[in-house]
């Protein structure tokens, strides 16, 4: 089974199947289970709003620098007693990864390229100064919790099992340093469409007033810091009318990320091209394991250029007025893919074309990706629980 | 007494006993004390290590959109029950404050300047969209606990009792928005010196590969999220044998803040005027009580300018290079002053002078400050328990 360490810091691993590093590590084989007496009720699939109802049981690994890893233990969902000094609460030693567990038509459950975000939480995990592990011990601790849960993955086409890996620093003084002692724990959670408009275009906040990340920061990890200041920029987008924010960078107006995903323009470029550009992995962008699907996907079909690029506000508004633009959208593990339909920027509202429904690469996308995820395409993507 | 609202969002509070505002918020006169049947033992305050040992009692107030804020409690200290959806561990929706309270030769205990400290926590929570409160009920509740605890208030001039109140969105579910449940706790920590050097001047690396803070970001905010991404930073200058990080901002390698403490530069500037100077609160700064209270005392003295102004690497090189600089410190609640002894920029270690113990800025700063948190000299800065 593949396996990474904290030191390969590469954001893109192309070979998802390497071999393994000789990292001290926690063992899938150690799990010790602890199956909860009564079983909760599950919820309907549809309506299911993201993030608010967790499955019976969780996945729990301690940490501490005297004593190293110790056993996996899947045990009752329930509250965690921290102490009060707790590093993740005061300086924010927290990092986590998103994933889901999707139930396919014969009924198998699939988890989506689960070593990228192995990959990702390792060099997350890195940045925070949490210790390192072997992914693919973890990733295998998430199969068997979900297999433990697997009544809780949705009988659904829309409908997914949210998998939720955390990993906190539990040092319990307040110096502000390494932590000597960390938890890391996963919960799942059954979810339905991440926005609760459903498909239809998402409105953006574009405007430089927030910077979501800056080199030399975390913004390409997956941190806690990064997700809690951005809310106050979201509610001022939602006060402005908007959904969600456009995160610009430096002078020129940079497009980055939007709201919590990546994002994508599907484009004629100022060079006449038909292109689909998104951001390059250039420190402040979150390596997204949808945005490298995508990127991926298209550049197989070899229809039109792939360019991870700079893209400015200036050269989309110029595009938007010379009506070069196609697409735009959003990517991520919880929505797949967002269009955007509208941008406010510099007190103008920028209407974004769609395709419709039928013919935009939108939803090509939306297609191919959860066939996959579904099963209902064979791909080397999907991993059986 | 005063009081202060989150839309007061001026760093520096001139009137510190400035007429109430009407906030929604709890009321020290509910809070409710258990207290606990056993005391621990007290630590010798000598060789104290900072943030390791707890007092025998903790505040905490509960909020929810639905309810408001609950009755204040006073409580025996032990383990907080977290929600493991919680967003304080995931999105680092939290932040923290940092005072203290010193008890004098008269054997009274006092608290420093602490309706700052209840101005900047409102300020920081109007930042990470948490509710606010009424800054002086606040301070009233912490009076109380620390009056509970008032034995742990250590019997000597360089000891005191650490207060560290700390503010999380609870908010158990998984979507990146304004909490809904809050909570707010306080804990008390005996402390010796900050740095185990103790009064030593510290060891700086300058390098602009990481950024504690940005235009647009949290800088400016006691929030978690600054201060877990700097651990990495930190680690990396001990790798390097020094004990901090002096970090830089911008193309012009401006001099910013060192560590966790805010930065002052005592030398003859470019003009040939002696000068006190500190970098401006124009966002990325992290608007310190000490740092105040500094630039407040030494205007006062009008024996030299002193400014609130940028500062480059490549000023202080040339002044260094010239001899015109005199002392460079640190300044924060937990070490009050901290020389800078050496800077370790590209590849060079620029020495920094330190004028003899007992004619040195930082002493004078040193006694003058303690002078008034310990109640030798007489001040409207403190404020009886």
């Amino acid at each position: 089974m593949a396996s990474v360490s904290a030191s390969a810091r590469s954001p893109q691993v192309q070979d998802e199947n390497s071999t393994c590093h000789d990292v001290a590590s926690f063992k899938a084989a150690d799990t010790v289970v602890q199956l909860c007496e009564t079983r909760k009720p599950k919820p309907e699939s549809e309506n299911l709003s993201f993030g608010t109802v967790f499955t019976d049981h969780m996945l729990l690994i301690k940490w501490s620098s005297g004593g190293g890893w110790e056993k996996p233990q899947i045990q009752p969902f329930g509250n965690l007693s921290l102490h009060p000094a707790c590093s993740a609460l005061h300086y924010a030693v927290q990092l986590f990864e998103g994933m889901k567990a999707y139930r396919g038509r014969d009924d198998r459950v699939r988890l989506f390229r689960p070593m990228l975000n192995m990959e990702r939480m390792l060099k997350s995990a890195h940045r925070a100064c949490l210790p390192s592990f072997d992914g693919a011990e973890l990733m295998e601790c998430i199969r068997k919790l979900v297999e433990v849960d697997q009544d809780w993955v949705p009988h659904s086409d829309s409908a997914s099992l949210y998998i939720r890996p955390t990993f906190l620093g539990t040092e319990s003084s307040l110096g502000v340093k390494k932590p000597s002692s960390a938890l890391l724990f996963v919960i799942l959670s059954p979810v339905g469409s991440y926005f609760s408009t459903g498909n239809k275009a998402v409105s953006l906040w574009a405007d430089s007033k927030y910077i979501r990340a800056w080199q030399g920061g975390t913004g390409d990890c997956k941190m806690g810091g990064n997700y809690g200041a951005s809310i106050f920029a979201q509610y001022e987008a939602v006060v402005l009318g908007c959904q969600q924010v456009l995160w610009l960078y430096g002078d020129d107006h940079q497009i980055t990320e939007v709201g919590t995903m990546n994002l994508f323009l599907y484009w004629i470029n100022e060079d006449g091209e038909e292109e689909l550009a998104t951001p390059p992995l250039d420190g402040i962008i979150l390596p997204g394991i949808t945005r490298q699907s995508i990127l991926e996907l298209t550049r197989q079909w070899g229809e039109f250029k792939v360019s991870e690029r700079y893209l400015t506000m200036a050269a989309l508004r110029l595009a938007l007025q010379q009506k070069r633009v196609k697409e735009m959208f959003g990517s991520g593990t919880a929505c797949v893919v967002s269009r955007v339909g509208r941008v406010l920027y510099q007190g103008e509202n920028l209407q974004i074309p769609c395709a419709d429904e039928e013919h935009s690469l939108v939803s090509r996308l939306l297609k191919e990706l959860t066939d996959i995820q579904y099963g209902r395409t064979e791909s080397d993507w999907t991993i059986l629980v």
